[in-house]
């Protein structure tokens, strides 16, 4: 796909200063700005690259005053970073894999699907499970029996999603996702062996959630294990059994939620977090990297951390002094010597 | 599926308290319960929630007494909470997949399935493999070349077995697995690079151990990493070359096992622990989430924790004055100055 | 495949003491020795091992001097533990995927494929993409459209590429490794939902690479998320977008490294490390395991430790006092006691 300096400018409706027939195919960052490319300035602590840059295009704010000759051709628009990411969703957009159904898919005969799906190479679609309008099911994805995908959800490849499972509309699965795997729930037995708990609830998400490649998500003993409308995950998160997680919670790379946890609305959870079972942690709370939570902060809106967390201040206050205990403890051996010898020479 | 409660009371070897054409279709918690479903009340806890559920049947202990009207059937049994879990297998066991081999698997010629498999779409089943009686391995699992796996075991979805690798009976093994991948063993070279070390070993997995989602298994540089009989791992772990997990020991979600680590067995290991390589823990050891495990407890039966770990109570001892280290600190500088006043006193 | 003790001390430029018609199919170690295998003793403190071992051959350094009878054949060569490495080379290259196209298989008509090349079972591979001479896919890897993958590269089962990205010679990925799927990225709206930035970025893949199972590669915004030539990765690591990883750095499992944060070269990295965004670590650096890391140490070559990471050897003495912190707490608490004491007897 090529486009136009002028073509561009008219969508993005700016106007171009320098070359309207300069001619890009792809987007760049201003300090890798590639020839072929369009790139855009919009932070002002980045304005040095644009004299150098090697983008054929360049989108700026219409009140830019270059300080030095500038080389490529501009567009000027009245918010460059609006603009710059308008061009990056129609240029992923103009990307998107056109509908069509693999002659190798394997549909069960009582699957339903809706209209202008993409169904790629070797998907497999279970008994009595429907697949809404406009989703694209990407290679090697499996959907079990009796599930449900609502419309515009993209599943890619190598998805699997177990029996039962529910999914939203404009959802987003990455590869490697597994959906209602059992949840880890064993009896212990007087012979120290271990008894499977059968788990025979779900996996229900809801709308507009994206889910990261490879992370997992249990479904639950009895009832659901449930991801709320607009959460999104990132990659190598567990999802234990009959979690639920709130609207709009963002949880980072590899955090782990014990069984039965309930995660309120509007939480932000850094990477590597663990969360012990059966909590509920209030709406707003934001838990940093690589902390433990053992229990949920009083108030919403809360920021903690450490492990087990507390108050993120006072960890890292604590965390301040942990480095140089090395030093306290001299402090304290100084003390009781000068105790001692003031005991002394009484 | 329709059930009476008729029909569940005599298998249930219990008697109907209520409406004996009452019918459900599926199982739920009492404090969730659903129209069409049977639900179960054994904790006292939870006996508030009978006098509301819209269960339709409750299994209840046959000494139950309510203390207000209820609207729903009972089914009154010897120990509540036994039944429902012998439900809970009834109803998974009709939900299984029935035998049958798809048209679209790639099985070797010289490969051999036992009676009565359920083999999915697009599985591969590699050459000299051979897969024992009632097994079920569903739709694109692959599993190697000279493989052997025992009988009543299931791989689910997208399960992913190296060659040579070793399963036993009656495991599970969730989607995404991988079982047998390289070992992660380099020999640093003189220009900084590093030369790979061939990893011919295998994965030896014996009887009875379920695998969680996206748990990864490497093979042994030489001889095998064996997981033994009972062995219960949650999704997301690693076990790294070489490693022997001994009988009965449980490992919860995202924790890593490093190379030529052995672990007793009874041990109880939390989720996001790691291990180091070539350590030995002893039988029965417990490990609490998020530990860093550098040397084993010297006696069987401690709880250990923190990273690096130690003893667990002593953790917890020290994690409460964590908090606190700039109260301690505080302290340490008041006595520093009423020391440095006195002497100046003198 | 079976080998005699005079085919093997030939290759090797050893010689044979003992039966030279010995006869092997496999390799062990020496303290596993079994029957039908070939073991060696390069290092002391095994060398009781060789009296009892079950072995058939073992190699040994041509000095070697039995202190008791040897029951095994014994293959003298200078230098034990390179001849074995060497023996160990030769047994995996004997074992290898042949070359063969399945005809399970879905290739793109646009897709070019080397000369030797390896494609299992139901690969998928995707318009425009090329594939180099004897790369070895493995069944159910997919490779979307317009990649690249150079020579003598090998991909093993359930492998998911996403399109545009780009793949050197020589190198591994294990099964379920995810290349190429969306960077985490989301700008939060006023309605405290969040809107996707569209990730049109790719992975770039250098030479000699190796990357662990379930291991996840996020593509970049904008430009490439790269790793460098000769890096290693373990499994079920994470790689945010606009990651750049320096020339033969290596990573143990399950560690994370956020978004836009370029390592250096030749840093070792251990398990279960977290890196948080944007950050530049220098050349040289290790990361002991568990550590978060939330700046650079200011030279190359340092060793770093903890959460927050610090210098190693005062995380270490910090590790030690912190065990004993109840007890330090009481010194101070005594401390306390003794000072008011002395000032009430004033």
């Amino acid at each position: 796909m090529k486009f136009y300096a002028r073509q561009i400018a008219e969508v993005l409706n700016g106007h171009v200063d320098g070359n309207p027939d300069a001619e890009v195919t792809t987007l760049s960052k201003i300090e890798e700005g590639k020839p072929g490319s369009i790139s855009f300035l919009a932070n002002k602590a980045y304005t040095n690259y644009i004299y150098d840059t090697r983008a054929d295009i360049v989108v700026v704010n219409e009140d830019f005053v270059p300080e030095k000759p500038i080389h490529t051709t501009l567009i000027r628009v009245k918010d460059a970073y609006s603009a710059f990411t308008a061009l990056l969703e129609m240029y992923q957009q103009a990307k998107a894999q056109q509908p069509g159904i693999s002659e190798n898919a394997s549909i069960a005969e009582t699957a339903t699907l809706g209209k202008n799906v993409y169904i790629g190479d070797f998907v497999v679609i279970g008994a009595h499970t429907s697949i809404g309008d406009n989703c694209r099911i990407y290679a090697h994805t499996v959907v079990g029996a009796n599930c449900s995908v609502g419309e515009h959800t993209t599943l890619f490849a190598g998805v699997n999603i177990y029996d039962e499972s529910v999914i939203g509309s404009r959802c987003i699965l990455h590869a490697g996702v597994v959906v209602g795997s059992d949840g880890f729930g064993f009896a212990p037995q007087d012979d120290k062996t271990y008894k499977k708990i059968p788990q025979i609830g779900n996996v229900i998400i809801e709308d507009d959630v994206e889910i990261g490649a490879n992370t997992t998500l249990d479904r639950a003993t009895l009832g659901s294990t449930i991801i709320r409308k607009g959460v999104k995950l990132d990659n190598l998160i567990q999802i234990a059994h009959n979690v639920e997680i709130g609207e709009n919670t963002v949880i980072a790379a590899q955090s782990g939620i014990s069984g039965s946890t309930k995660i309120g609305k509007n939480c932000v959870i850094a990477g590597q977090v663990g969360i012990v079972g059966h909590l509920k942690i209030v709406d707003g709370t934001t838990i940093t990297a690589q902390s433990g939570v053992t229990k949920s902060p009083k108030k919403p809106g809360m920021m903690i951390g450490g492990s087990p967390a507390f108050d993120h201040i006072d960890f890292q206050k604590s965390s301040v002094h942990f480095k140089r205990l090395n030093e306290l403890v001299n402090r304290v051996n100084q003390l009781e010597r000068q105790l001692k010898s003031m005991e002394e020479q009484e």
